[in-house]
């Protein structure tokens, strides 16, 4: 990869090694990431920072580590997870058009890379957008890490296949310098597509005991004479610096400028909901985005064809220009907002939230990144009802959850959805919203206020004998239950946990000791890893347990009240809960 | 879809409709699952169940469900997350030479669905494999939920495609019976390679006001004019029914018998390690499969170009011909075992542990199946070291841990290792067995037993101040607090936990109850979702809380004990735990 690394940063890509964040600068995105050697040389080479620093590579002091990460900002997004990289390039090319600048994206794939689906779903997006600005160059070495490729060095299967889904294909020689300046060339001035350059490689190329052959994947040369003699046989094929030093830093075209104004957002309506109104959570997400995205030019949204269930269409018919269709492809759904949100945009992705599971992947990685995408999914839960458990999220909680980094919001009427999707646009780093699929009643104020990490006590007294802390639609079942509670002359208090992920433990605690320590939480989610566990940590430390109700069972297809009852969240099982807690002292 | 659905169930199928589980008998997998309707007609009309049941069709009483699930004898698997049936179909298909079986494997694809990358993944590995007996229908109706496909009606997208990922591509009028099955036979006749027909449909054919026509997805006729209109229209195109019945179920050709010896399992031979050995896990796990493969021929091994990683190429060697390479594809791997499970093999898909995360729509969807799979995953946690966060499973005891089905086994030395391996292949249900990267030292005799619930205490005493519950790496991170505090003349209970799920919850409260209240969990993985939530909630009902220690931010590169140290779950961490506790009182 030395020869295209070369090419790329010294002759064909426009940046400046000092400002890597320059709106105009050509993005390079290393999607096979376990080559972060020779992005750190490259960088360091073009001045970005200091040669020695090299030598602490992987160490815990050093940013250079065995993976890019943004953590380095010449690194948009973390790559190591193979098949994302491409993903996130069809982002950054999405984001030169959204800001009318003409950077380009330059995209490092590996050969054994190409079998993950994410790459096939990238090459489908990026010809139908018709993203001439990205050029892919995916290096054919025909060795995987632990034995041989698929295809090896047949370089017509590699060909055929990018020219199926679209692409300009351009096969080379990936060590003859010529050869790759001439396809970047090439690239440059296709228009209408993108362009995929197959560079045929030896691995190992300049060392002659390890050129193609397997068993060196990730592998250091041995201290000593292993380590003498590849060094030996490298300096040997220097060419001489010329007097006064290469210098190749200078010869970096820099980015060409653009003249824009600075995008201001303008202050967002409050909502205008009627109180008792039925509004599903999902309809007010899409009438939320559309109204946020009037107000702020950043604000992007892409869908996977489930635009006129998540209602993210409201957001198409206002802002086409700004709405990315990525067909039934969740992977670059993800992936592609995960390069928007790396160059300034503020992109929010949806799809059922059961579906963003075949994203976890992308995911994960947008957390070690800490990149700016703000995930939503509808229809969470066994309260969609007849179309079944594949349809229905019931870990989507525990995915988003977990990494320490996440902000997961879930509201449950049409003002907090609409409230919160605003604090979320604004919370730096990465963010999921869960919404339903039913109809429910608006219960707040168009002016009440939401914080991440807040909570709302919907119903309290002095003489409550437990808290019920629900979310989402179960907050409709402890509101029911406090109902039929209150007519035999038992009080309890109602809590909306509508921010899962922080928790507002102070809140929670003060709730549970003025309740006799009585903590029951209700959610349409499995039993492991959403709002029990989340409430069970947050007062832990207070001495206080929860009881959970939740679902504990493979769902099934049924009238929506029907399986809240069937699977222990209705308002009955809250009842009973609540009078099991009490006869228990 | 009508005139595809029948011409496989009422001409090309060989099957028993009352005996849907016959070895031999031809598979059908409907990727696009939300055509449920259709397949329960099918089978219906072939006799599986009475036509009246059709009625009952998405009531909880029923299990023609809104998309198709195993609870119904004649599926495989659960289908209705677009892209997976195609992986399994994968499965069922290298599942026949397994069996030595002639039967074929058919898979109905929308032709929306395609645009997942998971579909590329699948034709990859099925022409890499030669797969002949596989025949994928694609149902090209140009029509996705939300607004036209891609590439609508222009069939010659997707036959270079197919073409270029190696398939037989066979384009033809899918409403044409005779060449429906021409085109059925052609692929029949087609040696060395799969094959995909691709229907040109019509959505709606037959009802004139809806042909072809969106806005119709998923959408039900209005009972009265807009019904009565429809189901006349369709009524006129009717076929006399021949005297005496149509009487399609007696036309179906009844599946090849084939004779095969019943495998029985032989005994398995206990581990063989040396008490204080230095082995690591991952390396127990890829001896412990080859030896429970050498006892059962019905274990297989699956592989994502890791396999000098995880080890499972000790299994390779010993039997390459139940050894499945998918190359760096996730999704194919674990949907082909659904497959191989779904038909009697005894699966054991492994790649790095983050990596799985890439299929965590497909373990979702494994979960609602309850179908057999052993997923392993390797390299859990910080401690990895230097190749840093992107290789990392610091999510995986969550994503497996939330559907309620799943049995999580981390084990932390080798004897331990293999005890579980075998046990989790023969718990039926799927099952997730962490394993690590570093070498630990042997700590149980080859003679200790095992179980799926269950944990083991490795030190206790009377004045024990706190239990220390540990899996995994972090095992021995609590005895060498242990082993410091007891130096000072503090005693602690330690706890390996190596059953994730199920808990031994009575084991856990016990220890809690003997240890003054004070337990402590130690993980190498997030604190939300993972030991901390699992311990906390099996306690909770004891009034007992849990202290966690886990990591709680994104993680970076460095050395494995400079990591577990920077992220808080060293002994010295467990030490500080352990007094500040025993401080508090």
């Amino acid at each position: 990869m030395a020869d295209v690394t070369a090419a790329l940063f010294f002759a064909e890509m426009r940046f400046d090694p000092k400002d890597p964040h320059n709106p105009d600068s050509d993005r390079f995105v290393l999607s096979k990431g376990h080559a972060a050697p020779i992005l750190y040389a490259a960088w360091a080479e073009a001045g970005a920072f200091d040669r020695s620093e090299l030598l602490e590579l992987r160490t815990i002091g050093s940013d250079l580590e065995g993976h890019p990460t943004p953590r380095l900002p010449f690194v948009d997004v973390a790559t190591g997870s193979l098949g994302q990289g491409i993903c996130a390039a069809i982002g950054t090319a999405l984001n030169a058009r959204r800001i009318k600048s003409s950077y380009r994206t330059y995209v490092l794939l590996g050969d054994g890379e190409s079998a993950e689906g994410s790459v096939w779903e990238a090459a489908d997006v990026a010809t139908m957008d018709g993203l001439d600005n990205l050029c892919g160059i995916t290096d054919v070495n025909g060795l995987g890490q632990s034995r041989a490729t698929m295809w090896q060095h047949d370089m017509e299967q590699f060909a055929r296949r990018w020219r199926a889904f679209g692409w300009h294909a351009i096969v080379i020689d990936g060590h003859d310098m010529s050869a790759i300046l001439d396809a970047l060339d090439e690239a440059r001035r296709t228009k209408g597509q993108p362009t995929m350059i197959l560079a045929r490689t030896i691995k190992g190329k300049g060392v002659s005991f390890v050129e193609g052959k397997g068993g060196w994947h990730g592998k250091a040369f041995k201290k000593g004479e292993e380590l003498d003699r590849a060094l030996a046989e490298l300096e040997k094929q220097f060419v001489p610096v010329p007097e006064g030093g290469s210098n190749l830093a200078s010869r970096i075209p820099k980015p060409a400028s653009t003249l824009r104004a600075v995008a201001t957002p303008r202050p967002v309506a409050p909502p205008a909901y009627k109180m008792g109104d039925e509004v599903a959570t999902r309809e007010a997400y899409g009438a939320a985005i559309a109204k946020l995205g009037e107000a702020d030019p950043r604000v992007v949204a892409l869908d996977a064809d489930v635009k006129n269930s998540t209602f993210s269409d409201k957001f198409e018919q206002a802002f086409p220009d700004r709405f990315y269709q990525n067909f039934i492809a969740e992977q670059v759904m993800v992936g592609a907002a995960m390069g928007l949100a790396a160059r300034g945009a503020i992109p929010f992705p949806s799809t059922f939230a059961c579906f963003l599971s075949r994203a976890a992947d992308f995911i994960r990685m947008a957390a070690i990144s800490n990149v700016n995408i703000k995930l939503a999914g509808s229809h969470a839960g066994v309260s969609i009802g007849e179309d079944g458990p594949s349809q229905m999220a019931l870990e989507d909680l525990a995915m988003c959850r977990t990494a320490p980094n996440y902000t997961v919001l879930y509201p449950c009427d049409a003002v907090s959805t609409e409230r919160l999707v605003a604090l979320m646009a604004y919370h730096p780093g990465p963010a999921y919203m869960r919404t339903s699929r039913p109809k429910t009643p608006v219960i707040y104020a168009n002016d009440e206020a939401f914080t991440i990490g807040g909570l709302k006590v919907l119903r309290e007294s002095a003489k409550d004998v437990a808290t019920v802390i629900g979310a989402g639609v179960t907050v409709f079942e402890a509101l029911e239950a406090y109902g039929q509670l209150k007519a035999s002359g038992v009080a309890i208090r109602v809590i909306d946990l509508y921010s899962v992920a922080p928790v507002d433990a102070a809140g929670l605690v003060a709730a549970g000791r003025a309740t006799g320590g009585r903590l029951i939480t209700v959610e349409d989610h499995y039993a492991a890893g959403g709002i029990g566990d989340a409430v069970a940590e947050a007062v832990a430390a207070a001495g206080l347990t929860v009881q959970r109700l939740a679902v504990r069972e493979i769902a099934r297809s049924g009238r929506p009240d029907e399986l809240l009852d069937r699977y222990g969240i209705s308002a009955k099982h809250i009842v009973e809960a609540v009078r099991a807690l009490e006869a228990r002292g």
